[in-house]
């Protein structure tokens, strides 16, 4: 039981907007979170949580920081559009790096790197490296989606809390910071035996808490990552608190019941996993 | 600048006991504590913290625990030399581990190890592997010194404040939580590139952190490990919070000015670090 928990609804979620594209998405799967929890909780002991779309708000800031950058240039740019290539170009480099075909480096290099790609695409920026330098620190702080500090501080009564996430360690520290949210652990991949969704990233982080894959519940907005978790012996909860993910990142359908638990927001994941 | 905090005097180090012996190791160094600071402060980006002896009090936790088997079974076991004992059978792991003289494993796995080897001197005991495995799990709950939770709040106020400790992720969690203290991060040598006081422990921190080693200050009470910091290219705060380590691990005498900072307590080293 964790102390009871009734933050901000997600107001995004509530108000419309793309509700029906995620709702025609989702199909039966979102009407879950209304059911009660089959699992048996008692078994979780550790929660893992993405952040990248999940927690933290990265479409907004970047947005903000490629307008700003571009008013100050005196230029115009597709602000969305950017927003979308950068973290298409990282998610790319991922794939590649995860089978072998490109340079390991953490979520920093990637991100830096994917902008050199994007010079001509974005040419009306003339971006300089020291401008992609600032760019990509802009990583470094992400809000948070409202009332996740609470809802963390709330699951850490019951259950060890961590981030498990493809980001690089001075962007989960920086976010966290800036978002207000206190960690049990931050667990990146940066250090772990391998990147998200490849087993050994939350069999490793198990490992890590001593604990058995089956204890260990992996937190996501993202069926990819959930599917990786699952596949790799952990409990799944999605989580859809957010609106702002840009529609190829929407996530696509989910089979009903192939989650564990299914969350419409943080509010409801904290009722859910504190009954 | 971080926030005033004028948290709790170390009552342990004010109420005599065994000061004059601190003071005749300590010698001159501690007297700098009440000297202006010297260091470049502007240039520290992050603190990283010794734990075991630094903030949490190892040696009631063990002590507590192996007299609590002791009276359950019906024995008298000397429990200070246990404590000792057991401290100091890990210690000598990880000097051959470093020098790859011994078998790779973490701080649980030093500890449950070294508690086999203790069976003839502690006979009275007779442990039991369940019971071995108890009082290892035992270091998952130590209590953090007084005031402690507060000065790491008020240092997080103005810099990244993480622990880097050779004690695994499962002891540094779980007595982060019965401590209540909140990091920023917790960096393990159990995942890092090498244990302390190894340069690759520290330096792979500062890595982690994508800071150079001389933005980061090492915080902690044993000079050996401020010595490896140092020869990493770290900054040094030496934290005399404790007067109940055992003799054998109190700190040898420091040469004046052999580390950037001297601090009577974490009061005092909240005063040094925010000035």
């Amino acid at each position: 039981m964790c102390p009871v928990f009734s933050g901000p609804q997600n107001t995004a979620l509530s108000a419309g907007g793309n509700k029906a594209l995620r709702s025609a998405l989702q199909g039966a799967a979102s009407k879950q979170g209304n059911l009660p929890v089959t699992i048996d909780l008692s078994r979780i002991e550790a929660l893992t949580f993405d952040v990248g779309g999940t927690v933290f708000d990265w479409q907004s800031t970047i947005i903000n920081a490629v307008t700003d950058l571009a008013a100050a240039k005196e230029t115009a740019v597709d602000a969305q559009a950017f927003a979308r290539t950068w973290r298409a170009a990282m998610f790319d480099h991922l794939v590649a790096m995860n089978s072998g075909n490109a340079e390991i480096m953490n979520a920093d290099g990637m991100h830096r790197q994917a902008l050199d790609g994007m010079d001509e695409a974005f040419a009306e920026l003339a971006l300089s490296p020291d401008e992609k330098d600032d760019l990509t620190r802009a990583w470094h702080h992400m809000p948070a989606w409202p009332g996740v500090p609470e809802a963390i501080a709330a699951l850490r009564q019951r259950y060890v809390v961590s981030i498990l996430s493809i980001l690089s360690v001075p962007i989960l520290v920086g976010s966290s910071r800036t978002a207000g949210i206190d960690w049990d652990l931050i667990l990146s991949c940066e250090f772990l035996p391998a990147y998200k969704p490849e087993p050994d990233s939350y069999q490793g982080a198990a490992r890590l808490l001593a604990l058995e894959p089956g204890q260990v519940m992996m937190v996501a907005a993202h069926p990819f990552d959930l599917r990786g978790a699952r596949a790799a012996g952990l409990a799944t909860a999605n989580l859809q608190p957010n609106l702002s993910e840009p529609s190829e990142f929407l996530p696509p359908e989910s089979e009903p019941g192939e989650f564990d638990i299914e969350a419409e927001d943080f509010a409801d994941l904290v009722r859910q996993l504190c009954p």
